[in-house]
């Protein structure tokens, strides 16, 4: 099937792909009364007295606003906020149809920094949860960082955070495969973009020690003007080994290639100088960095890619539905580091050890189990969460 | 029955009055392929190359934002926009079931007008029209008349044109009643709110030439510091005869009486000082200036109110889904006076020769022709409207 034309031809007919339905009946004037004047003035009194009763008295308990500038949508840049709301609405269909909850999209008109905090943290009250989406690197880590100490509700850039979520749970899986240890696993992460720089934040809490971090220009260096700020911390904090040099250079000897970057960039003989059993996952999209065929035959035990149309496919949509749906049930004022690991191990524990082989160590985007397994896990860390000594 | 006590019953059960639901279906690989990634980058491009295309392949063309500061919240006051919520929400249900708009509430954070026009412009191209709601004055005018500018969809500021629209129409029924001209009938307004100078402007574009408007401290005034700027603005253009002094001054020997204020500030002694077959049009909610049976008992002729418990309820409800519904079908870059004159007109149209009679004026709140109706004519003069010399 061509994708393309047959999407846009679905998007002709779709009009949209949501709509906004009432829960209250207005079919008579008494009922009028109730859902509107006079009656709502006693649920407005009743939330200024407690505004935690906004949570029991309106939809603000299952709301979630999916916000880009549309700086980075999908792989084709920045196409500006209007001509992203295609994917804004489709992400509200998951928000709905995996996780029962009421995303709208917010597309800005700015793609300034500090007006995007201040228009979130003005829009803020209307929900009770914000999605931050194809927001450019490095902009999104100060706008995200910013928004989750102003606003009381949980802020989650899912192009970080969610990636990095289904990947960890993918790493777990895969290094079950290959009988390798997380605390020794010689990784290496190209690209380091939004993707690449929360992968490597949350592998290392996850307890990953031996990361090396590549972007376009080769290894990140803790000096100099090449790399942005965000990455010269990275480079600060990875790479124990002093590894220099380009992404061949890295992957020498390495156990796992993660790659958030562009088509084709490993080739088979970067493969081939890879340690046994090497874990290859090629996220870029809709083009990999290595087509699994080719990683495969260079020696590759387990392939994954962001593709639906082979073997381990990387979605983000593992995640979000259930991350969001487990902080809006605990009432979460925040999605911790503690609650992403949850909700990886959550996705990583679907795959049984019966089940588990190199050609699955995810479970199907489908799979109607994953939310609400990934929901409980998320609400119960939520729930039981101790601030870090 | 206890309208109070039993809506907050209700808003307990509903847990909100509004949900988003899905009109694309992803339940396959396939579909998800097709609402989301790889195929959902076909619209997204579409768009880019022509934002026109936005109306066509997303939810934007049926879209309104309802948004408020919470700042004048029914005669609730500044409850803020937290505890307004209730409200934005049940505006959103008439929307939805009047006119077939997906509307969703936007309760800001901010009350300072910079802030709030920032930040409704940064959402603007989510959406396909603005409804702003319980922005108190003199604010809302600054806010209404910026974004008016800066922004490309149609900006409604329902508390002020809204209400003047509805009272328009039941006033060229009031004056056939009782067989008077609008351009000669001496009308006062009290109340220099929101509405008050609304309506004041709005009779004025229909012909009105010799209204009064008061405020608490009385008739307004061209000069000095009791009033605001749009207040002595108003004054400079109104009352021609250059009555002054307080609301029992002004309306001796007045036609007509409309009332935005507050309850029980027009006497039965006042309604006795007016012309004969004086029209009383008594607003505050839910309380009106005087009631109607003491207006009646008083002289009036024709008397109406904005509750739902008596003849001739003047509500906000016949117009705004009409006219918005009118706007995005002839995808009108603004809501303009003729525009709302076309509304006034098709509304009070609805009521025929025939049936019109003193405690008829205005079509039932619930007559599911008027919303159509207003649509037809605001889309028609939409399309044709030129630029006025």
């Amino acid at each position: 099937m061509d994708y393309m034309k047959e999407s846009l031809k679905k998007h002709r007919e779709w009009k949209g792909k949501l709509e906004v339905v009432s829960r209250a009946t207005v079919g008579s004037a008494e009922e009028l009364s109730l859902a509107y004047t006079p009656g709502v003035a006693a649920p407005c009194l009743a939330i200024k007295d407690n505004p935690e009763e906004a949570y029991a008295l309106t939809r603000k308990w299952n709301s979630v606003a999916v916000v880009t500038d549309g700086s980075a949508v999908l792989g084709l840049g920045n196409i500006g906020a209007l001509a992203g709301m295609p994917v804004m609405e489709g992400k509200c269909v998951l928000f709905r149809e995996f996780a029962g909850i009421d995303a709208v999209p917010v597309c800005l008109a700015t793609q300034d920094t500090e007006e995007i905090i201040a228009t979130v943290k003005n829009i803020a009250p209307t929900y009770g949860g914000i999605n931050l989406e194809d927001i450019s690197a490095p902009r999104c880590f100060e706008i995200e960082r910013r928004l989750k100490e102003e606003v009381d509700i949980p802020v989650f850039h899912d192009d970080q955070h969610g990636t990095a979520v289904v990947l960890a749970a993918a790493l777990i899986n895969a290094l079950k495969v290959v009988e390798k240890d997380l605390s020794t696993a010689r990784i290496v992460i190209n690209g380091a973009g939004s993707a690449g720089v929360a992968i490597t934040e949350f592998l290392l809490s996850l307890g990953a020690r031996d990361i090396v971090v590549c972007d376009r220009a080769g290894v990140l260096e803790r000096e100099g003007e090449v790399f942005n700020e965000v990455q010269r911390d990275l480079a600060a904090r990875t790479n124990p080994r002093g590894v220099k040099g380009v992404l061949s250079d890295a992957v020498r000897g390495a156990d796992v290639f993660v790659g958030v970057s562009v088509k084709d960039v490993l080739k088979p003989d970067d493969v081939r100088a890879m340690a046994k059993g090497a874990v290859v996952f090629a996220m870029a999209n809709p083009s990999p960095e290595i087509m699994p065929d080719l990683a495969k035959a260079a020696g590759a035990r387990v392939v994954a890619t962001g593709r639906s149309d082979y073997p381990n496919q990387i979605n983000n949509v593992l995640a979000f539905p259930g991350i969001f749906r487990g902080a809006l049930d605990a009432r979460a004022k925040d999605i911790t580091a503690e609650m992403q690991i949850a909700a990886a191990r959550a996705i990583a524990g679907l795959v049984s050890d019966g089940e588990l082989n190199e050609e699955y160590i995810l479970p199907r985007a489908f799979d109607k189990r994953i939310a609400p397994a990934v929901a409980a896990a998320v609400a119960a860390c939520a729930r039981g969460a101790r601030p870090r000594a």
